[in-house]
């Protein structure tokens, strides 16, 4: 029982954090884990929406997207069909809590920031990814208002804790860290874990689909989880130093 | 330290499902926990979806949405706004993954199920109210099919499994199951959890959004939960005799 | 020549209208005409829209709305579709111009009430009993607003009428009131009439669709309709009381 | 007690129907009452609609809209705002099922007509302009079908009727015909009437909106309309022979 | 090799320029380039959209739209659709960039001036005569403005240029002035050209789509467009004289 | 008078195409012209669009899209608005035309090619060098048929032409090849031009906005064009050798 590309069970993909990949935005990350590709973006701007005003706390949201083509077959745009999908809906929500958790909104002040993952490559992991490319892109957004004296606090108290994210799941009855494409469509179950750098939870949501799992998987998976979440976090701490 | 209700950290608020809610559907449950209060129903359709079609399996979805009173305050009708919001898309989502892992497919030959889940009124907990009494919709559809001679298995092998899903979170410390609404606008970390008769997992959804959680908050809300869903698949299995 | 239910050509349905039939709307009714089955709710909010602003004057608007399977076989959801249908559309406006011909909107002050009325169950005239509802759910409304000292005139000059509305139409060359969804289908015109207690009109619409009707038969329907409003008004007068 | 253009209460403003008046539709009227201005255009297509194949019957339909000036201050374009408005929804319906009144479905086989009935200039009455003018464009679309042998019967049979029709309303407690814009703001009540050639009625649509109507002063509306209806139905005739 | 209506090369079709054929907008013009019809309406507005508040500049925007049966066959209303179609965009842009090179924002202070040219017969040329159409429903518009003492200069200030517009095209290999809808089908080449009454370009607009076009031929359409703006801008004087 | 890069008004900024940039569409070239950067993919499939079904011919269509923050500031997703900007249409389909210009749709035979065109980030010339990024992505997709045998003719009779384009301007009154952002936005005139490898025209799209432009303005600028396609003509071939 050997993985599609040879990896070990407890084995993550290569990870490559690439900062300032664009010129324009704030905070700009291109992130790799193997072969899927996410541009993360951080834009910053001054003020937050409506319903915050006044609050003196600031506001973050995340957008996720993914090119027509960054998988096998293409799949139409969703600005041609003229409304987002209930995966684009629920990703895009998943990436916006778990950056929220890493951050002081109230240190923040009312500026807002929006964090744009754009999938130019897909192959399994998508969301995870997304989420480990945004935490950094979102530092260097910190950073940013920082050096321009926008912030009431340190950036390391605006952004007081880091967070990555990795999938995990059951395949040929396995425990597997960082699914790959392939094996995602043909895992018993799917587990999608957000962890901060202290290995506390942000997010764990695990899914049967077909199938349904025990206590003793869930575990199993929870470990593997966690300790690929630690070596994510300091892959982020290495590129932002 | 008291719940508003003044329940125990481990009980359920009163459950009721009461199946034939109304006349036209083939499954037809109004299922309430305490106050919060859906109308699950079962539509049955000859047929499947054209990118089924031919495949011999039948489909199983879900619809979620609420009237736009259900709430404390008024939200506007989606109909209205022309579009679907993420939350929705979410529920409906997990709803249709849950009800499909309890069913087989190829024993449902080409008819298709629509599970729509209407909340009247929301205390909280609707999602894992509307999977519960879904559960028994369904149960009543697969009969209705049955008695017709439209099945090519028994119900019992077609329906081979009941979910059942109960809601879980942190409020003041305290790891408490059923969460009503203010219990849910209070707590640190929320989590919903849908669970087979046997006391397996479907779905495991948990959440800090501002702030974060430890494994062994995680193992004693799983272990609430589990024994949370044990009790609302005995009263779909007495309700169903 | 008798009726699906047995009823005589000039008998209502029975007639049920339960207030406070859910816990946080302002006013709430659950209206029965037979099997058909209407939740009206009303939303009080302070202030009114944009284009009324500034003119003393209240807004009472209603949106009408099923439930994909309150009929015989299942409708998509016009949120999913994306867009409200012409049929929505014309008995949202006609139940806002009914309820608005019994408001004073100057007495009412800068409030605005919105009327929900959904149908959970449809077996004909549903649009006539979601007004004989919402004025029953507007009353409600407009006490809550009364004892909370937000009216500037009394209640009694607020709603200074009460309005009800029934279907009447042409059947098998016969001439009945309220219509069941088997006689609405078989009809040759079909009559909405809403009235105020003192028996002058609020709306009166007739459509022969494939057919036509002579004087003699609208006046023989209007003056089914004038006796059935009557019934209604009074039963919305003790439930009132 | 004058009106605004000096019209007795029971006379209708001038009419002018105006076929042939473009040139690609299989018929084109440009119908006047007075200012109001529409372009009624029929257009065939063979087939019909998917729910109606293999019926062998056909289908009437009709779409209404404005020009966004129109009127006297612009109106922002439906096709801007991406969704078609209540009002335009409620008399595109009201033209199609007048119009439906008129023809024998089954003798116009498996043949579409749509009626566009586009306001080109607004004084009040456009509904009840366009389903007399459409009427015109349908009769001469039916003429089409026939001199290409495409219909089963005779056109006198396929059109068995005339329609035509009217407003009416109560202006300063006057009940008067055919109103125009300033009359129908002004008025107490206002009523859409479309009759056969006979002075059998099609449709009956009043409304009191901020007011109320006796039986006298409907009975009054309707005998005005009656009278109107044939005045037009002449005028139909006149310019078909 | 003669064109379908015996023109020369060189020639355009009968121009007819209609000004105040409706009476409700500030400029009405109906535009004829033979067989073609469009309705050309300017409608002011006091004040400019938000992101132009505060300049001390007016705002110039056009909307371009075709009845459904304007064409030998029926298109869908893109109210219907729900969206407007990539050719109605580029259409509309085109006319508005076209009318905002005539005009000195500046002068016209903060006012705003939409020019809806909506197409009622179509045979080639549309967007040409609506450009050429709306310029002289603009100059009506900017005198209605100037005869309120709502400008800050005088008229022929504000409105500095005119604008004239005129299609050409390659057809059979010979250089035509004004191509028809069935020379428009036959075109190899198809050029679209706007010019101020000075013989300078506002736009020029070559497509080859399925074929291409050498320096040559472009040099001789250009020639000819030019001559064919001249004389257009020719009738616009004298109409507006 | 320098341009904002040092460059000579005749010279390109640095030009490169990668091709393969992305693994999984049959033709994928990352293009820039500077700082603009446009990934272009080319997908096909088996089949054409209903409307060309049964024709034995082939199609090829673009689209064109931002990412969000590919500019200095953030643009709203246009699958978030629901509708997409006229631009986009507007650049969608002159890539589109610009493409079929070079290909024989019938030796294509019944395959479709998407050419998708994201902008990831922009600095002027966004469709310019999308047009030139997607005929390389094109000539790898026509590879791509030939080698599986699914062409009916040689590649090279299939792709008989190339296309390659440039933005040409008039900035400070001089006339500038290539412009950048800084100078797009500076420029009086802007200019979009496709050539063919043997220096025809495809597409001459030529604006003043605000300004208009004289006879040998527009001579220069066409002059530059022509030069610089044919570099773009080369570097295609250089690196599709």
């Amino acid at each position: 029982m050997t993985r599609p590309d040879g990896r070990k069970p407890e084995q993550l993909r290569p990870v490559r954090l690439t900062r300032e990949w664009s010129s324009h935005p704030e905070g700009s990350v291109l992130v790799e884990f193997g072969d899927t590709r996410v541009l993360c973006t951080a834009s910053v701007t001054e003020g937050v929406p409506r319903w915050r005003r006044g609050s003196g706390q600031g506001w973050v949201t995340a957008e996720y997207a993914m090119l027509p083509r960054a998988t096998t077959s293409r799949n139409d745009r969703e600005s041609v069909k003229g409304r987002i999908g209930g995966r684009t809906h629920e990703i895009s929500r998943l990436i916006g809590r778990s950056l929220r958790a890493c951050i002081d909104l109230g240190a923040l002040g009312e500026n807002s920031v929006v964090l744009d993952c754009d999938v130019l490559q897909a192959d399994g992991g998508t969301r995870t990814a997304a989420i480990t490319g945004a935490y950094v892109a979102l530092a260097d957004a910190v950073s940013w208002l920082s050096n321009r004296q926008r912030l009431r606090k340190a950036p390391s108290v605006v952004l007081h804790r880091s967070v990555a994210a990795v999938s995990v799941g059951v395949v040929e009855g396995e425990p597997r860290l960082d699914l790959c494409y392939a094996e995602d469509v043909a895992a018993d179950v799917d587990m999608n874990v957000v962890c901060t750098s202290n290995g506390d939870f942000v997010e764990v949501q695990g899914t049967g689909e077909a199938s349904v799992f025990s206590r003793s998987e869930l575990d199993a998976m929870l470990e593997l989880a966690v300790a690929g979440c630690a070596e994510l976090s300091e892959a982020q701490r290495v590129v932002l130093t």
